[in-house]
């Protein structure tokens, strides 16, 4: 193995505003052979999210910053070349944190074999991976949907917010949305059986397009974009209304922190409850979701849609597109052959 | 009765920003007799409270705006003077919403009977009323404050922080507390059992000051302020900490809608949650709260400060002098003597 080069992405800098191609560097270097208890893993598939802008700043939060130097790490599916860990066997597919990179080097105790089959291994990191279970955590522990209850979701064409959609029809909620074009909002009422979605990049006056889409008001709100669309939906919001506040993205590049929702006095007068969440706090959610899932995607009843770009060299610009809004569903980088 | 005259204060313009005197219009009228089911009350103690300046806008909310020309609504002690109302006699003392008058008509409906004895009538409309009430709710159903959270209060002297300061402390937990004066946070650390307090009048930065008075960060976050003391303190949170959103008195005399607190990622990285709540929505625990209240009072472990205007005429002043911090503890007008 000693002869094969290892493409790797690598933190050139840290980004001030908007993330660029400048922030990246890609570098080469010969594969070491895995040590006792470590395996070699090839990796196939992944995965660009919001998050990980987070992690490119140099301050302290739920996860460690990024390192400017070193190879960035996502999450990745891929295949075991060799093993010297009893747990991995040589041909095993398997899932977790790994680098950005054509291969890694693991010590087993972040990765988890899956099984092949009718799914394709890319799902691991979508709609079966951390994005599904993130909107099924949102919706359920943090939000605690209620049946007929009205959701409303924030990037509702992404990765986690297309299975908020869904999973909230199948709780039996109203459901509706935005995205960032005409197409998403007609893959979110066409295909994904949301009742009602707006683009926001059209929008004249936000609160109107909210009273448009949700003409009664909002009983759970899942936010993943933040600045003016919070706003809209938290003066949207019913009385006893629920925000499972899952992320920020609009925010993910300012230089200097950005003030929150004007008229927060709604949050006393309807009693609303806002609450931020970590997926990774919830494992035994994530564990019931994962059973969930794979049953109504098997039947039917889940639909998902992938971004794929092409190769490690093209990860920067795929997360930086995603970032962005140029995705619909999951953004994920094929980095070889399955 | 007839030719007993009866002071009255109505709305006479809604005010656009501060209140001022003139907002208010003083009348005079010959006293009603009481009518079928109806009883007459002389009215004693009166309260004044931040979230009447909600009402005096002509906008919808949990509880009906005043309407312009009207006598204004306020929690009072009082006691009956004649009554045609099987539930009330001669004499009984009652605690109530009636209005800014001396006299007040009312069919029972919103009264409740209380009994004279060592605990001074005032105290119904402060400690053992609504104001001890939300204190109790907020730090006990909403925030669900632990023993040995680090609990912090903004508006710490007032009716309601003064409260919520000595709860948590009996509830085990460590306090800290802003308010507007040295002499304030003398009362707080000297006389309330507070662990640490700060002026935040006197604070060249309100991280620093609250990095000083809780180092470790806060656990209960009970805000009554809003503005930037709010964002301090979001800022100050520990991972799952809440915030019982009570009020936000630093925003209601704003003109337009104020922004939220800068930097609302924090409620993700650290998984906060925020929930804002109306008293009336927990009657059980405001029963609970009531009974537990008079005990710790009797046992000398609840302190109570009230500020006491004398005289109808002088209710406006005091109210807007409440809103900008001139009161110490439960600022109540006395009508008449008990």
């Amino acid at each position: 193995m000693s002869e094969t080069m290892n493409k790797q992405i690598r933190l050139a800098s840290r980004p001030s505003g908007w993330v660029t191609e400048e922030n990246f560097t890609v570098t080469e270097e010969a594969l070491p052979d895995p040590g006792d208890g470590q395996l070699l893993v090839r990796n196939i598939f992944m995965s660009v999210d919001p998050y990980m802008r987070g992690r490119m700043n140099d301050t302290k939060s739920y996860v460690p910053p990024f390192q400017i130097g070193e190879v960035l790490q996502a999450g990745i599916v891929g295949q075991v070349v060799s093993s010297n860990n009893a747990d991995f066997a040589e041909s095993d597919y398997v899932v977790g944190m790994l680098g950005w990179e054509n291969y890694s080097i693991s010590d087993g105790a972040q990765l988890r074999k899956i099984e092949t089959g009718a799914i394709p291994l890319s799902y691991h990191l979508g709609i079966l991976g951390m994005p599904g279970m993130t909107a099924y955590v949102g919706l359920h522990t943090i939000a605690q949907a209620q049946a007929e209850d009205s959701v409303f979701v924030s990037a509702a064409s992404g990765a986690v917010g297309s299975v908020v959609g869904q999973l909230a029809k199948i709780h039996g909620c109203r459901v509706a949305g935005c995205a960032g074009s005409d197409d998403k909002v007609a893959l979110l009422t066409d295909e994904l059986g949301f009742d009602a979605a707006f683009n926001y990049r059209n929008s004249k006056s936000l609160p109107g397009s909210f009273a448009e889409v949700c003409p009664d008001g909002i009983d759970v709100n899942f936010e993943n974009v933040g600045g003016e669309i919070f706003e809209a939906a938290l003066w949207s919001m019913r009385d006893f209304g629920r925000v499972a506040l899952c992320g920020m993205i609009s925010n993910y590049n300012d230089e200097q922190l950005q003030p929150g929702p004007r008229g927060m006095m709604v949050i006393i007068g309807r009693r609303l409850r806002i609450q931020g969440f970590i997926v990774t706090d919830h494992p035994e959610a994530c564990q019931e979701y994962a059973v969930k899932a794979a049953g109504w995607l098997a039947e039917g009843k889940l639909q998902y849609r992938e971004t794929i770009a092409e190769g490690i060299e093209n990860a920067p610009g795929a997360f930086i597109n995603m970032l962005k809004g140029g995705n619909t569903g999951k953004q994920i980088v094929q980095l070889a052959a399955a």
